[in-house]
């Protein structure tokens, strides 16, 4: 199966629909050569917030951690937007996984598996990345969960 | 007008300077390929750090949104001094925004908003980005913002 | 001396084996033509956690800015693997120092030269890097320092 029928099949199983375009100065992705930088997005459904709040006191971890994995839906979502489907993915380069938390809260990378394993679960190998998983002591917009991330782009040239 | 000329005239009616070298084992930015990395920057008029403390109870949010401006002047600067003239630039990759702020603080967005529109002021659809824009607990120097950024150059071999 | 040679010396000196390899689904390193991205890294011996704790009234700066030494050497571990020798390292592009700490520590700088010294050391010049050094709130099993590293490396055909 493609990688990009396999995406459109998890995310529809999991009730995540794209999420709303945004318009600003900044922009969701931007292409350079063969790599693709994606805007930090957050835990969306469509236009609706689905995570807000501090991992540690207020968010579990396992809801922090679905958080990341529908964060990972809406990044991907991006990446579709930019190169028109999945299937032009090389690889997953790396993802930046921050989590909104209390002081004392130490499982940042179990929340940020929630993404990790998506990618793995839609690319195989290919998904595998370099990442980092730290917290923030603040969110905008209170959202639980914030990542960022780079793809190596199948070349133009190397296109069938 | 040229993204130089408009950059000298902008700085110079916003009354920035350019920031001091930096003598360390770091250093302002890196080329690579096509690909220039600018170090995180902050708040400096010349060798005057105009912006300190956190976000929330102690810098408002307008006095953060300038801060975020200052800042881009600043990164500019630097991508000027590697490049030799802002025309060089092809488009701006993305901004990673750190805002030093409470832990109630949800309006980063709007406070990184003040670079993002410096850039899109001075190059138009190539200075539209990817970003983030996340809370710290704190920052070097107790600055209220840190930026750092990601260019593209115009390629030796494009030159006229 | 050539840099692997250097390097391994003085991590031999300093007491700091290979970290143990990492099972999940995310990897060490990503590498996408000249550039190898390397995961966050903390300060491990071998698989002991050697410094954790918050900078500021818990850890001191000298042991944090010693935490920060010992990260590096993780990180040049990892690119030593998935390079076989760092002698094909062309320079170091830039690091992400994330410094664990109290909302009122603002030596994130001092503490992240443990790191900027040591690749300058080993690398010279080729070592100096872009870099940002910033304060979160908690990290990953409450390591004091997490450190992400970008390396540009020598083309394979430019290879003796």
């Amino acid at each position: 199966m493609s990688y990009d029928t396999r995406f459109l099949g998890m995310a529809k199983a999991e009730g995540v629909p794209p999420p709303p375009k945004a318009v600003a100065d900044y922009i969701p992705t931007r292409r350079v050569g063969d790599v693709l930088y994606v805007s930090g997005q957050g835990p969306f459904k469509g236009d609706q917030l689905v995570c807000t709040g501090k991992l540690g006191w207020y968010v579990s971890v396992e809801k922090g951690k679905e958080a990341a994995r529908i964060t990972g839906f809406n990044l991907l979502y991006n990446v579709r937007d930019a190169l028109g489907t999945l299937d032009r993915v090389a690889c997953i380069i790396g993802i930046d996984g921050m989590v909104n938390c209390d002081p004392d809260f130490t499982q940042q990378s179990t929340v940020i598996d929630g993404c990790s394993e998506l990618l793995v679960e839609i690319f195989g190998d290919a998904g595998k990345h370099t990442r980092s998983a730290v917290g923030q002591v603040a969110l905008a917009f209170d959202v639980s969960v914030e990542i960022k991330m780079q793809v190596s782009v199948v070349s133009d040239d190397e296109d069938t």
